[in-house]
């Protein structure tokens, strides 16, 4: 069939959503997408998506039915018809009487049937297609609860004073941790992509005070893992003035609940085609120090590192004595954080696990103001207080080797006077991998990049 | 003098906004970075600055005022004092009897003094000290416009029906153009650095109808402009079922008033203290084809582009015959647009200057279905609509003698059925170097990178 050139009037079309509201018989226009054509003995039935949903079409009218064979599934299609209220119709209502409009050429049958409930193949095939399988109503739906995370993550933090952020993805120097970084040819002079935006979210906590941002980070990671990409999008944030760790803990949380509040929102449907059971966001996340969190578990007190194991003995112990879905780890050992981390402060109720370190002969490890949150016994996130007198820096930077002069912009904030701050960062994909409990967060990330893949 | 360790505690702190909702002589704590101290015969003045605004406390004992040499400007504090009511203070209010603690170590003074109203140095010494020098008010307000403008930008698109995307920023083959690419050193192989997500937003409207995206983009750009940098903010959208590049126009109109309200609503002091001038949004943008906008500034018929001349002359007809700040040019000579752009459609009324072309013998260019918009006589954004039928773009990548193997994962979204749809782009730091009416758009960006600089 020759395609017609009649681009719809978005001003005159019906969604999905909205059929069920017009009056019985009254003539409407929809488009969208030829989800599905079922043909019986006496009738077909043509089932067109939009992005509010589906709209079932019934053709009994022999040559309408006999062109449909010329529009196949997915082609796009704009058809004009009588509105039917009908109780048995998906939403309610349906089109009668259609005249059915290609809006361009007849579709190539897509690698996988999407109108099937579960989707029928690997995750190869999806990511190879994923221009086209990502219009699976699973797929879909994935990234709308990412989608309502991210807006749920910035009304939460607006609400807060936060300001938000945009920070070179291209650095010249030294990062964060140095190792896994790729390299750009910058102009002729080496350049990296900015693992995190930590260095400057901190700078910027001497400009606003209050800061997050969401955006895409890099990780030359090697290997290949269900968890790690090569792009993520880091949802960060930073606020000066906290008295500790704990304060960060609190807009942690503040961020966490504004997220699963707009998942609840403006993503319900896709939550509940994904059976995603949303967390309660406690008022306050129970926090363990690492070392109780070590002898709890039953773990070697020297272990400078839960392992998973552990964290999932720690999830299920959190449940049962707090009924919480979260846990914060705070203390953990210096030795495994990166060089701003702040140490356990002083001014904190001194844990007695520090105590017994600060005596004379104490062993083990030198405790942080930083934390881990676990989220049903998985780490979601990692945060905490940072160094913000310049003599810290110094001396942190003297002990990890590292030459300030790579840092000197860095720095300079912290010389001319800096807060003591903190912040954390939560990782979008695996925050929704967790939600829906996707084995692999390749599954819900659009256009994952790792090791192998940087095509489509 | 010795800095005490007492950070402060979020919970207890006032902000300077909130000092004057206090009673006269109650206790009070404040947090900041001493922003200014001045030394009359028989008291000083220390003026703080948080997020909020500036506080002035008032000094008059001996003992604190030898201990201000201890604390210069930008040292971040915290000061206890009485509340005194006082409406010659700033902001009808001011801090008694203080007494001050230190947060850090003396800071080291800036290279600029901050608290003077104008910025006392030239670009280059902002830029190398930027995490310092961006605290300086007219900084500070430069990007509270620009964060303020991200929020309205989303808000008024998400009440649209869009959904928000993040989509690769590494990318493996041809982009949009193929030139200034940054080369990135990926696992051995070569990528690139997306200049645009354009593609993606494309095969994304196959999925979600109507998508936005708000992320970095970079540009390998080897000349040094006062418009141009190596990664921006691009303020991306793109939706489906339109009926042509009108379509696409009355949602920028509604982006741009987002963006408009949101510096109103949150950004108003920032506007104010740079003496923006906020524009009036129409409810719809006038708009003049190509042809004639070459006819009405007296240019050569032949001509494919607009100057800089002829652009600031046609906003001034804007403004005096329509009232408004904003034009678009619609029917740009396709020679001129990318490979995706839809030519100029018959289904749209047909323009004098195209149907001339369509006559037998007619020459000049062949139009498109894209669009220009000026604001106050500059180019602000590009848009339009783009082909949709994958045998359009067989044509076109032919035309354009490019492979299509290397953008197959993009062709089949094509090919797998896409409604007709277009887009458009605000370069964030362009828009808000335009409002503020900064020379050079390293003004208004944080930490700008550009052939020469990458650090800080």
């Amino acid at each position: 069939m020759q395609p017609t050139h009649q681009p719809t009037d978005i001003h005159q079309r019906v969604l999905a959503r909205d059929l069920a509201s017009l009056p019985d018989g009254s003539p409407a226009c929809i488009a969208g997408w030829v989800h599905r054509r079922r043909t019986l003995a006496s009738v077909t039935f043509v089932v067109v998506r939009d992005r509010t949903g589906l709209t079932q079409v019934v053709v009994k009218d022999a040559e309408t039915i006999s062109r449909l064979s010329g529009i196949p599934e997915e082609t796009t299609v704009e058809v004009t018809g009588t509105v039917s209220l009908n109780p048995a119709a998906p939403g309610g209502a349906e089109l009668v009487e259609p005249t059915f409009t290609a809006l361009t050429e007849p579709a190539v049958a897509p690698p996988v049937e999407l109108w099937r409930p579960t989707f029928g193949a690997g995750l190869a095939t999806h990511l190879d297609h994923a221009a086209v399988t990502l219009r699976h109503p699973r797929h879909r739906a994935a990234w709308e609860i990412a989608s309502a995370s991210l807006r749920g993550f910035r009304s939460a933090l607006t609400a807060l004073d936060f300001t938000e952020i945009a920070t070179p993805k291209l650095v010249g120097g030294a990062t964060e941790s140095g190792a896994n970084v790729f390299e750009v040819d910058y102009f002729g002079r080496p350049a990296y992509l900015a693992q995190s935006p930590q260095l400057y979210k901190q700078m910027l906590v001497g400009v606003f005070e209050r800061v997050f941002e969401v955006g895409p980070v890099f990780r030359a990671e090697p290997h290949d893992t269900v968890r790690h990409l090569a792009q993520y999008t880091s949802l960060d944030a930073e606020l000066g003035f906290i008295r500790d760790h704990r304060d960060v803990l609190v807009i942690l949380r503040a961020a966490l609940a504004g997220m699963v509040e707009a998942i609840e929102s403006y993503a319900a449907e896709a939550a509940s085609l994904l059976h995603v059971d949303l967390p309660r966001v406690p008022e306050e996340f129970p926090v363990i120090h690492f070392a109780d969190a070590l002898e709890l578990v039953g773990a070697d007190p020297a272990e400078p590192d839960l392992s998973p194991a552990h964290e999932r003995a720690l999830g299920e112990w959190a449940l049962t004595t707090h009924g919480s879905d979260f846990l914060a780890v705070e203390g953990y050992p210096m030795a495994k954080r990166p060089f701003y981390t702040h140490p356990w402060a002083a001014s904190s109720p001194m844990h007695p696990r520090q105590a017994r370190l600060a005596e004379p002969g104490g062993d083990g490890f030198e405790g942080s103001n930083s934390f881990d949150l676990l989220f049903r016994g998985l780490e979601l996130t990692t945060g905490g207080q940072r160094l913000h007198r310049p003599s810290d820096y110094r001396a942190a930077l003297e002990r990890a080797g590292q030459d300030p002069a790579t840092l000197a912009g860095y720095l300079a904030a912290f010389e001319h006077g800096m807060p003591p701050h903190g912040g954390f960062a939560i990782g979008l994909e695996r925050w929704v991998a967790r939600l829906t409990g996707a084995k692999n967060v390749r599954e819900v990330a659009l256009f994952p990049r790792d090791l192998h893949r940087i095509m489509p």
